[in-house]
């Protein structure tokens, strides 16, 4: 058991309405491990720069994720700048450096191959493919993209979709990917392509899971304070992968139970900057908001 | 017990991106009264011009709707024009022409002043309260708005709202009218002024109760086929108090359960233009899609 994330370890700068914070540890694998720590093993494929803090991989550690699959290579580590305005749900992308990241070839550790369930983060189609091809025998195979793949890298990105289980993406990425407005016929359309499931994700209306025979919704929870939803989606799909990966289930009804762990994990991760909350929970916190959840959502039969 | 309802009755020419219709039987009136029937008696006090086509009466009134307080004046009844694109969460208005509806002062019919339910479609806030303090003692009262009475008439709205149990409004009206953009925040701003309840509609994204207590969240049904959103709002609050209405109840779970009828409601008008599927309904077509909503929102705890 145990999770292969493969994906970015960046240094982020964010501005939101409620404060800003310099390179603050970010990137897709970053969150994505830090909220799958509470439920699983966790082993990171990533690179970054000479410039690193030693400071963030202790950080990743101290939570068990295991990071000798961090590259470290001479240059300088990725770095993203974005500001969010009062709509949270939107960043603007101020400035991108990839530095080391643009070369980024991953190459798993021998203890990595063997891993049962992947998280394929949002990277080039192509390295997700890659990374599928040095597993020995994935279980389970979930994955992330977003619209600079879809409109740059199309017929790549149908091939690796061609080989994943689940698709985690937001709703705007569902109607570009399937040219399609309708977000339930856009999902379909997905569907005949391969993954048995799709998770779209909502933003503060929270999620929408589709396979070929059901649909499952669950609100976001409702929060009063929002401070930076900076890898809300990664901390999602760890809190959704982690609980698939420590139950091993993958019936219907653990499906369901992930995607409101899931979004229990996005709710605490935005009430920070950072991976911070996110890193100092209890797992009696995280039992606590999925009972919310539930308080949140039931309703009685007629 | 029964419904009074007070709002416009009006003929709508919409366009959307699967078709246009001219002059189709529309109005908040209409739709809350149309979804509001299978559940309990419902009675209208509205306006309508010379032209207002004869059969739209007897479409409400085959539908056991009392029409007795539709008066009919000279002049020409209120037209409305709006068009859709493929984002169908937000009309763009093309023309309204308000005729009749311009001096549209309520009078309530004797029967309809002993009422024990009220629903206050989006009308001046003035006529709101004129009609209120016509009826002898409504058990519950609930209201909707818009951004325009936000924007114009914010102090007489405010009157109204200390008057209301219910207020049925969307996210963007919740967010002008708080002046604040957190949801949760500024339902709780809301709340200081009157209503007990806020239900915040929120389109293809579902619903959102607050009350000073506790939340309620559920999504909308996921749909292959919207054609025209035209009236969602007001078929959600037909359905809401029409199940209030008619059980009587008014605690946590009979709210719970009138948002889910509010949203099966919805769920129905969208797929054709004008009140035409909501008046073709069944009663067991309503409760199967009730039992869809649970089947969609259900998970088991852990």
């Amino acid at each position: 058991m145990g999770i292969l994330a493969v994906g970015s370890v960046a240094l982020d700068s964010v501005k939101t309405p409620f404060g800003q914070e310099e390179e603050v540890l970010g990137g897709s694998a970053t969150y994505f491990s830090t909220a799958a720590s509470y439920f699983t093993d966790v082993s990171i494929v990533a690179v970054v720069g000479e410039d690193f803090p030693e400071q963030h991989i202790s950080f990743l550690q101290k939570l068990g994720i295991e990071t000798a699959g961090i590259e470290r290579r001479p240059g300088k580590t990725f770095r993203w700048k974005g500001e969010y305005g009062f709509d949270l749900n939107t960043a603007k992308t101020l400035d991108t450096q990839l530095n080391v990241f643009a070369d980024f070839l991953p190459k798993l550790l021998a203890e990595q191959r063997k891993l049962e369930f992947l998280f394929l983060g949002n990277i080039d189609p192509d390295l997700q493919r890659n990374v599928l091809e040095q597993m020995e025998r994935p279980k389970l195979v979930a994955c992330d993209t977003m619209n600079y793949w879809i409109g740059n890298k199309l017929d790549s990105l149908r091939k690796t979709l061609a080989r994943v289980d689940i698709l985690v993406i937001n709703d705007a990425e569902t109607r570009q990917l399937a040219r399609e407005a309708n977000l339930v016929r856009a999902a379909r359309v997905i569907l005949g392509w391969g993954p048995r499931t799709l998770i779209i994700k909502r933003g503060e209306h929270g999620c929408l899971m589709i396979d070929r025979k059901s649909a499952f919704g669950t609100p976001a929870f409702p929060l009063e304070e929002v401070v930076d939803p900076t890898g809300a989606g990664d901390s999602f799909a760890g809190g959704f992968l982690g609980y698939l990966a420590a139950t091993r289930a993958n019936d219907q009804a653990a499906l369901r139970k992930a995607v409101v762990f899931g979004s229990v994990m996005a709710s605490f991760n935005v009430s920070e900057f950072g991976p911070r909350r996110l890193a100092a929970l209890t797992y009696a916190e995280i039992e606590a908001r999925f009972r919310e959840f539930r308080e949140l959502t039931h309703f009685e039969d007629i």
